[in-house]
């Protein structure tokens, strides 16, 4: 049975009845192959983003370990609320300066040391409330999904405002999803030449603008060049890219993920972190008439 | 049998040795699956560049539409150059007024429209000399040697100095290759929504470098995210592509092919555009041991 984790109702027939409409043969609705791309939104659409977002682990992780060896670090009032598990208390120093404590962390590491630290952390983090690794914070349903997709030759690409060089040590293990397929904020590198080998060095400067909203949008002509069709994600950040399916002249299919189940997992509206004052996604799915999944209500299982 | 365009030889062993010891299950020198990623630089590699690069007579057809009801702009010094097809000329009064023309020339343009304006140039275009459209300029051996590749689960990517824009709605079907494998020079675009639909419209500034030289090992790890273990060039301008190929950890098959048919093709040494006074190709090929393919004895077909 297609969609197992799912329970009957209108999230799930509405993705299979546009699965159907789509890839069938000869259907005034055919969407060509070519064009049979699916975009999805990772932290809270793909895997769990509460208490705070895996890459936030990720970093403070590494400030514990450079605040040991200089105790100095510590004193910084960014990094002491990080180091102290508050993120609303480090926020309030502004994104800015929280962004720069985040990017400065592995400043100098070359692409290939970040990437075996990313695999290194993941294979050693256990989430504070469900305590599993990141596999365990992966959603099952969405899995399916993406399955499900891919069996009907959709192509599956990860849009994440998160950093890109963080999710593609991951992605290809969780998700099926290969380092090409994944698209997100980045940093600029140096080139350099050591030992007679080309290394690409990480700065603490971001690569353009972090991929949220609007950007999010053009990310997605840069890397993938096809306006999707099938578009999922959980916050007011999501939007553009969501309507960017939506406003193609192909039949789309739009999935905002409702976080209403507290129980199994959190109840929270999904909100931009680049921009407080968007309008909360439900709303706008609400507008627009787009797919809300409801955690609660619409899977069976919500984790494997 | 593979490769049957490539002439019993030097190159043919190397590619068919190199593909059998990095394959074949268990060997010492075994890539896997993950790693197993190529990059073709494209004009003058996939296909041919001469006696312009396609793109440049795609932009100068544009140019000449315009100047047809804009009088004004063909007395315009390097446009006046670039219509009479004196690239040396137009160039003359340096890349970057040339670049600014040829950027001016399609700014405004949705990328829908752009993609558009490409496919229909295509159709129409016919060689100077061949008098054959795109697909006809393509190296059938080349094509050969991504079949061969894909055929042992190497993924292959397209790495051109050229725009991606422009190449993206012609590869899949000259080269099998989606536009998300295409990777190139870039123009910035703009958010937009018009009558309700988000589009993206091209400005004249370019997106970062021009892809060429070191830039393309950075887009590499921006857009594949894996060291690539097969490259292949033409010019002074895909050295580094080739050198971070051949510097990683894993066996690598470099391969820089040689003009040097001017019966069947064009004979030349292939300059890079960025940087007239970097070292020939053929020199630092030789210095590194890489596999030079000359097309004169290497190939005994070049085009379809």
């Amino acid at each position: 049975m297609s969609l197992p984790s799912w329970n009957d109702g209108a999230a799930r027939t509405a993705i299979l009845e546009y699965i159907e409409r789509t890839t069938s043969a000869d259907g005034p609705e055919h969407v060509p192959v070519e064009e049979r791309v699916a975009v999805f939104d990772n932290d809270g659409t793909l895997w769990c983003e509460r208490p705070t977002y895996l890459q936030a682990s990720f970093i403070v992780d590494r400030l514990r370990e450079q605040a040991a060896v200089d105790p100095g670090l510590a004193e910084e009032p960014v990094v002491a609320a990080l180091l102290a598990g508050d993120l609303a208390a480090a926020t309030g120093y502004g994104l800015e300066a929280v962004l720069e404590v985040l990017l400065d962390a592995h400043a100098g590491m070359t692409t290939d040391e970040f990437a075996a630290a990313v695999a290194a952390w993941a294979t050693d983090f256990r989430h504070p409330r469900f305590a599993v690794a990141p596999r365990g914070l992966v959603y099952t349903p969405m899995l399916e999904l993406m399955d499900l997709l891919r069996s009907h030759a959709f192509r599956v690409f990860i849009v994440t405002g998160g950093g890109v060089d963080f999710l593609r040590p991951l992605a290809a293990d969780l998700y099926g999803v290969c380092p090409d397929d994944v698209v997100g904020s980045a940093v600029e590198v140096t080139f350099e030449r050591r030992d007679g080998a080309i290394v690409l060095v990480r700065t603490a400067a971001l690569s353009g603008s972090p991929n949220e909203g609007a950007p999010k949008v053009s990310a997605i002509h840069a890397r993938v060049g096809v306006r999707p069709v099938v578009a999922a994600g959980n916050s007011a950040g999501d939007r553009e890219m969501l309507e960017f399916a939506h406003t193609g002249h192909r039949p789309s299919l739009c999935l905002v993920i409702d976080h209403d189940d507290p129980d199994r997992e959190y109840a929270y509206p999904g909100a931009a972190l680049t921009d407080p004052h968007a309008e909360p996604i439900a709303a706008t799915a609400e507008r627009f008439g787009w797919t809300v999944v409801h955690i609660r209500s619409d899977w069976s299982r919500v984790f494997a």
